[in-house]
């Protein structure tokens, strides 16, 4: 597990003091810079702060995507060139958010987890922020990754209406491939769902209890990930920010619905993932019950013919029946009838 | 289990990108289209694509019903002719929804779920996509079913209101027929709880088990595919749609109480659901109790028992009670009385 | 348990069509008509048609109250009279409805149930229709009771305020009369709350079990039947409905109390009777930790013992103890010091 | 425990009719004049009507005081001095109610819940109704108590600004003084939890067990007499009465705010008692689960020994090994290695 | 532990009377003068009232932060110079108090809880009381503590906007100090919650049931305190208070925002409480289940077993077997074979 840096650390500093809280990263930070309007597109990496200073006063739809978020003093001069307040640029590289939406006058500034399953079946969160003004949009990831591949794509081929609307579309698109991802979580956790289900009534094992506990925690990690989503895209939805046109509204109810939907399945994983729990303990008291019978219908026929048996070793000098002819066969006749009618009382019982 | 295919399956593409996401179909989707008035009536089986285009221009009342969404190019076509946003196009053919209603100006959109229970006692659930223009409703289904053909016969035979009011009414038809169908799910699960609820005194197994398991699991998928519904035909009735009349409204709320009692008695098979499962536990403890007792009793009856016998079994050379006249019947008399006294032990604890 | 018409039946049937669901009866339908004011009044057993019809322009207040809804065509006879909306009818025949109020421009209709107690200690529940209108009202029962006769010895005597204020005042009498029946109902459930809670502690069989469950199935049973009617009080206390004029609403926000007075308790007993399941489980798993501790004591001083009798029963030839003088009560005093520490040990453990 | 009148007597009985419901009592009713402006005070033990009568147009603040409301004559009497309605009567006699204000017009009408433990450590909880007008206030309880001693105190001394203020700081006071005998109740119940908390972890009995039930049985009393003042108060400090002037408003959202802090306490207790219970749960477990491995590990390294033993036993004429010299010692030796073999795997398994 | 005096004790005082209620105490108040504008800077220790009283009147913002709450006379004199109403005081000295924000017009008073963790990793809370005027800033401590420590610093060189901006700026600093402070107590229980998590599955202890009811109760506790502090920030974010100027407000939103953050993360972490306490308790019983099962397995084989050997230890004269020169192989024979079947048997059955 990668070194994490805690929020506490940053406990008595001064508010609006960037401190990068959460995994220790050394990659360099890179920046994407793409500027486009109908008719032309272009796309560069930016090496120098000049270079992205400058995209802000370029015409047309500027994007900056910076991928990486450790590098304070870099982001510090590209917070100087969009006018971004202390607090924010504290918000961005502190990856211990909550999502929200929050408005500045000159831009609004979204905080989002992105969300995707990695090779061992875990949950990999990472904190995406965005910022949107006029007509620009800052993006900032805590490293690189193919998610806005397809929107890059879309707008070198223009495909779709991506080229012909403004920066609001484009933030739209940014957040609904961060949600159309959720889905592949969410999907994951049903299969494990459906796995637990059929092992926790046919054979549940201790390693069946980690695998649920392991689930439950889980689902409330995506809980709190994408529950204050909900709000903030509620939010932008009903028009809270002057930065999404009415045309664009109707994309953010799309991804509103998402979410709404998503948050209904992750309570109903909730709901199963608690059945399951309850299943496991009825699984594993039944067995112990069938255990408990078997053992007391062992020792309840077999005790006291042990006993009489017992009876008939005893070494006393006097002991009439020892002596008779038909002692044994009568004895071994007695042992069984012991035995039977003990097993016909459990049976009547329906203990076995 | 058929085949289905997947949400995840469209992260990355454009927002309206129609992809149909459900179960595997080959069949070939079956259009119908209806038209009326106060004085006449005509049906007809569309085969292509201008047939369905003329009806929308059609005097009177046009109803197109679609069973089958797994055509796109034949969805995408008539969505042309009645035109439909991108966007109700993706949903409708996305079977994964939420119950919903949304406003789009010209038409409103509602998607909810049919359910029915099939042979073997499961539930099944279907999406039904309406949609309601000034004076015409597009319904889809995902396959044919008879749930329709009361409203075609109605219409036919000119039977109660229909005929004279306005496709709202018709699409109040729709939904009202959907609605009562729940009724049919919901007393196969009371029935079901019944059964349980015997079962889980009388004689709990793991089969009992499993049964609640599985009922727990329908109710929570009732109550997903239920529950938002509420607010859908909640809003309908408070008129947030204008192409309900006032006085279709009456007849919404008809439903909206429908909708509300439904939940509530999904909530009380929940809360009998829950109630059963601790009954189990409880049982399941109860016999355990049981077995642990009588195992109890048994061996602290016979292993005092068997100890003397052991005790007199022993060949020590120098053991004067084995040489005594009546030591084998002293003997006896002290097993009997310590069986007797341990008797009596557990009947005054009310052990038997 | 009488044969019962379910909902499902009416699956497919248009809106307004009244079907009787409830238990199948064959009593015959009896309609009582009371008209009265300040100066006098009039009471007759209508039989036909015109009888309650004449009762509806009839000067002073008329109450019609028929008991049993089942005569399907009498009711449609009484609700062309007073002009009743076929839902309502509808609603009025069904008895599987969920307490609520309409508003319907000419009259308010209420639906609640009716409570109490039969011999057998049971709930039963019954649906009681009522149809407030300017100054007559209507009230449908599924049979008839004697809860309604107190208020109408009031009006026979003039007793009270009854035969000064108007219908809304007669309408509050009947709600009021209904909702005092409840209590009788919660005080039953308190009896047996306390009665299983001395069982609970002091000997809980699989009897108690049963009966904490039936106590939890009734209070769902009454919290469904009573809670939808607060809101429907507290519509009308809030003057929802002109027909509840400004004096009469003080009389409903009393009512008001009392429904939230009983809700208070219930949601009290459900918490209690949770308890009492709780308490159950914890007291069979001590009582099942107490025989399983008695065994283990036993086992542990007996199987000891008992093998130290079985090793010196053995018939090796070459056994040197067994022909030693003080053999025999060396072993004895072996044993005994064996069960002795035992003893100690599980005393020390505060094992019994 | 005193006989109850309970509430079910009344059904039947028409809206206004007083009925005593609660404890049946014997003693007088004690009626406490008080009147008292800045300059002033006037104190006296009223007999007669005609007294408390006068009292009502005297100048000044008048506060009546009644201990005893079994006594309906001379409450009635009281009340047609004050003019009050029979609703309000019918409800001071009622000790089985909610809290609740309710304004008459020319009064307010508060009742709450006077909160005490008695020497046995038990809650015992009164009635206590509050009648406010301009320069009045009427209070009844349903015996003698010294709670409102330091009032009466701090009016005849004029201690503090009782004597400046109006009869809305009387009831202001009264109110306060009930709401602080709140906390010595919780404070009682904290320790019980600290006690129960020690108990559960190192030495759960059943006792403990019965002690954990009586504290929810508290606690969900507790709620239920307190919880609905909340609203009670918080409504009268957002000042929906006009009987409370703005300077008292300031003390009542005083009270307000202790009341919301028990009320919080109530909470933070009631999840403390379930986690009691979890623990007692899991505690017994834990003790089954010592005793059982004891067993288990007994019963295991004995049942083999004695198995060997026996096996020796047998009297089988060819049994070569008991003839041989070392078979004794032979079968000691193999007894240990099994003995302390099945000890060593018990250990590896963490057992003992 | 320290004594603590309890709130009971102040039942029957008047309003207004400041009764200290906390933690015993006898150190000395401290008294801090800090004065400030943005030119200059001014620090004190105050001995006589007179100092503080005219701090009040001085130029530029003062800040007196008083530690120690227990000499009630002090606090008196100083509320006397700066107009607090008598009920802040009695709040002031009272440290059992909910989080809560009261306007009083000339100043709004403030309560919050500072929570630390001591080194026994116990959690510490300590109240803090704000009054927050048009340019002076009280704070009250229950005793000294280095919280505040880095502000004054800020102020002394003038670090950052502190004395630039007015007194809410100060409050601001107070609050989001002490609400940093809160993220250190959560990454302790965080720490915890993994080592248990770990404990709980590998090896569950009665140590580990009593650790997990610890942290649920410090859960609860953390909740309490600061759960009603999320109303109170976000009343003063929405400019509930005049005395926060609209460019404190952007400062008090991140405030909000962090509580809102650390609640969310209360609710992860309560519910990772009661999933640890559900692994708990099926971890035990699956423990158990193992025990019973290895118990019954030896039973089962050994018991029949010893019977056999019972058996041929009787003593009968007439026992033909026991003459037979194979008896013996042949009855070792028979007990290998009963021996292996039950074996087969419980691997069938998948028992170990």
């Amino acid at each position: 597990m990668p070194k994490r840096i805690k929020r506490s650390k940053k406990a008595g500093l001064p508010p609006g003091t960037p401190i990068h809280i959460g995994e220790k990263r050394t990659e360099k930070t890179r920046i994407q810079l793409i500027s486009y309007d109908e008719s032309g597109f272009f796309e560069q990496e930016a090496e120098a702060a000049e270079e992205y200073c400058a995209a802000r006063t370029a015409t047309g739809i500027t994007w900056v995507n910076v991928d990486g978020i450790h590098q304070i003093d870099l982001l510090q001069r590209l917070g100087g060139c969009f006018g971004l307040h202390p607090l924010v640029l504290e918000d961005i590289v502190n990856t211990d958010q909550r999502p929200k939406m929050e408005d500045f006058g000159d831009y609004v500034y979204i905080v989002l987890k992105m969300l995707t399953t990695n090779g061992g079946g875990e949950i990999v969160a990472e904190q995406i922020s965005l910022i949107l003004g006029q007509n620009f949009l800052l993006s900032f990831r805590e490293r690189e990754s193919d998610i806005f591949n397809p929107i890059v794509e879309r707008i070198r081929n223009a495909k779709g209406l991506i080229r012909k609307e403004g920066a609001d579309y484009l933030a739209h698109a940014v957040l609904d491939a961060v949600v159309d991802r959720y889905f592949g979580v969410l999907e994951k956790r049903e299969e494990e769902i459906d796995l637990l289900e059929d092992e926790v009534i046919a054979d549940p094992t201790p390693r069946t209890l980690q695998n649920i506990h392991t689930l439950r925690r889980d689902l409330i990690f995506l809980r709190k990930a994408i529950f204050p989503f909900r709000s903030v895209i509620g939010a932008l939805e009903r028009g809270e920010s002057p930065f999404f046109k009415q045309t664009s509204r109707i994309y953010l109810r799309d991804i509103y619905d998402h979410t709404v939907h998503i948050i209904d399945t992750l309570e109903t994983f909730r709901d199963l993932a608690t059945g399951l729990l309850d299943i496991y303990l009825s699984s594993v008291s039944n067995r112990m019950n069938l255990a408990m019978r078997t053992l007391t219908v062992i020792a309840t026929i077999f005790m006291p013919l042990t006993f009489i048996a017992g009876l008939y070793g005893m070494n006393f000098k006097n002991m009439p029946e020892l002596q008779w002819r038909w002692g044994y066969p009568a004895v071994l006749l007695l042992m069984a009838m012991v035995a039977i009618s003990m097993q016909v009382y459990f049976r009547r019982k329906k203990w076995f």
